[in-house]
């Protein structure tokens, strides 16, 4: 552990108004990202003789999960995201600084960003991921895909723009394409997405118009490959196509998407599809990690890194989450997956631990606690390994765990009574129409 | 009551699937607005035989008074706002149609929209009011007003990202003036918000910060006149600038400001006030109604209107709420609050019923119930005529006044249990900075 005294605020940024004249200069720790990785790791470093710097070019902390229901109006983004800071309040060696990254140099140690440059003993890189058009870039504009909240307030302002825009259309080829929304990506969050508008459609807003009939909506979900939910087991994956099917969702299946643009989809197989409302969950791009340390990646982006989840020859840095492409000591590659970069984040905070106490730890190894996906509001499937549960036992199961994992009892207080107001009332709370550019 | 016979949509925009092929030709009835005043109108026909278009640029109606808690970071927009299809989905009588108002023909009967046109027999204008720079609208730029939920995330963006720049400051003068915030305008809105900021600052996020001490920012409160809350008796208002300045607002009154930008703000009397927050609540402007119409209207762009709420020569038309500039039947000018808005609404629906009815009925009478502002989360004044409130009594008829006024037993009560929470935990659950540029 190197510990040198100096001036106070010589190399620390985090120094409190109250520090003495005079300090020790302790071990600086910086995490770039605070979703679910970065934030383990801060908390997992809550008791070490260290400054810990946790920078985010955004306030808050999103429980991603969720954001889709954002996105079809049934929850507030209030409700699913909280203010790092307030995350991190109490634990006194932490300081959030909101800035954007723009460099990482690995071998003098500093992160630049925007408008400074922190130095760091340890670095842990838990950057995230974004939606990705695999050279289709020009596709965002009609297909916005779901990361943030301002892409979850965009599509839900897309999706009830339709049916008011079908409300108020003159022609019936003009409404029919109004009411006609395509999600792209048979993965949790386009099944999700998918179902959700279904059941708008279907069932929440079916009194609210006089021209046009809400239920007539046509949601298709597509997808390249040959099933949805390709991670999960083949028959649960077939259980949800079922239970999408039954809910008027149209499963598309190995339909590549070739174009898309103001007018719709094309697929593969020749098949157009109007359509004023298209959704973009065909997968994920990793953050510039890769690029900021100058270091291999695969082809999604992802970070090669050791059982140490550190870049080879860096053992000071540490990259988790969705920036990472990890196999674990059991050779298994981890998934994308919120509780994946939580046990990351975890594993990177005691690996620092041990180096400042001068020790080593074994590597990482993934505990997989199983596999949720929702499809609607009766119906998940769930694969706990030997246990696989479909239907609404799912769902249950999917809720509690939801409402577990959310962070800070408020939110989870809110959230359930939310939940059960819409399970009773079948209504839909957000449903608000924000433009972007209205001042 | 005019009525004819003839094809089905013919002439009728609010045909229903599952209308008869031949109709009879209802009276139609045009609701420009869904605020207070137009939302009321709508409901006071609801057993008017005749076809009811209420027509809104927005899908929501907003609960105006509670807005300056979305901006402060109390409540989330989908909280105090409710879609208008929703308000009136089982009035069967009412279409809704979200479109943009640009013109009225008051020869040929017929609002012109972005879209369409759409013919009356009877057209009630509510469109409302925006905030104004009165030749100053260069400073909109820099110094936000509160009207629509997109200022209010706006103005919560930038008083939030405001203390994040003071944490990330490194000068000592750039920290002070991000966390000087500056509220033009003392009536009630600007009230609220300056309290609401200062609450924010000393009891909120007050452990959240390491490199700043929240509670150090200055509130200014900048007032042209010699008192706030002017609507208010003399010993209210003196009331309400005692609870804010024992909240830490610097009150500044007699003080025009004449300079906004980047920089912060000048003051009539020379004074100057760095600051990178500044908000703007020093004044509305009617919508265009008087333009469209082409009728007289005042200073501050309100339509006259008769003791029906007509503009002079057109009992077709009623102009009501703060589109209107209205004398009552007592003599007295009708003040611009939500209230007055509804019972304007309510007579001009009486007034129709009774023409479609071939009766007349008296001229409007505002009926005062009283006036209430608020200052903070422990203080309020109001004034109900005889009975003269200020403090915690005041403070707790606020809430219960505004819980029972807010559209929707749901939103009544997930805004009560937020308050609870936020009374109780001192914390406000919507402190999320987002950018409506940001993809």
């Amino acid at each position: 552990m190197r510990v040198t005294v100096e001036e106070a605020g010589g190399g620390s940024i985090s120094m409190s108004p109250k520090a003495p004249q005079v300090t020790v200069r302790r071990p600086q720790i910086v995490i770039l990202g605070a979703g679910f990785g970065g934030l383990a790791a801060a908390m997992g470093l809550r008791h070490a003789n260290a400054d810990v710097t946790v920078i985010d070019r955004r306030n808050y902390h999103l429980f991603q999960p969720l954001l889709y229901q954002v996105a079809t109006a049934g929850l507030s983004p209030a409700q699913i995201a909280m203010p790092i800071r307030r995350i991190l309040s109490r634990q006194f060696n932490v300081t959030v600084l909101m800035e954007r990254v723009e460099g990482i140099d690995k071998e003098s140690r500093i992160v630049q960003t925007a408008n400074r440059r922190v130095a760091y003993d340890y670095l842990v890189v838990a950057t995230g991921a974004r939606h990705a058009y695999f050279g289709n870039d020009e596709w965002e504009e009609t297909a916005p895909g779901l990361k943030t909240i301002a892409d979850a307030t965009e599509i839900r302002s897309r999706i009830l723009s339709a049916f008011e825009r079908a409300e108020a259309a003159e022609e019936e080829a003009e409404r029919k394409r109004f009411l006609t929304f395509v999600v792209v990506g048979g993965g949790p969050t386009g099944v999700e997405l998918a179902g959700a508008i279904a059941e708008l459609a279907r069932k929440v807003i079916i009194r609210d118009f006089r021209r046009i009939d809400p239920s007539s909506a046509r949601v298709v979900l597509v997808e390249a490959g040959d099933i949805v939910l390709p991670a999960m087991p083949p028959e649960l994956s077939e259980e949800a196509r079922r239970h999408l099917e039954m809910l008027g969702v149209d499963v598309l299946l190995q339909e590549p998407v070739t174009r898309c643009d103001a007018q719709g989809v094309a697929l593969a197989g020749g098949r157009e599809i109007r359509s004023s409302c298209v959704l973009w969950a065909a997968g994920v791009m990793a953050s510039k990690a890769a690029k900021w340390l100058d270091v291999p990646a695969d082809r999604a982006g992802r970070v090669h890194v050791d059982g140490n989840l550190n870049p080879p020859g860096y053992s000071d840095i540490f990259v988790i989450g969705d920036t990472a492409a990890v196999t674990d000591k059991s050779g298994r590659q981890v998934p994308g997956v919120a509780p994946a970069a939580k046990q990351m984040g975890q594993h990177a905070a005691r690996a620092i631990l041990a180096r400042l106490d001068g020790r080593a730890i074994g590597p990482f190894g993934y505990r997989d606690f199983g596999n949720l996906a929702t499809i609607g509001r009766k119906a998940a499937v769930a694969d706990f390994g030997r246990l696989r549960l479909s239907g609404f036992a799912a769902w249950l199961v999917w809720n509690i765990a939801h409402l577990w994992f959310l962070v800070g009892f408020r939110n989870r207080a809110v959230v359930f009574m939310d939940w059960a107001l819409a399970y009773v009332r079948y209504d839909r709370s957000a449903r608000l129409i924000t433009d972007r550019h209205e001042r």
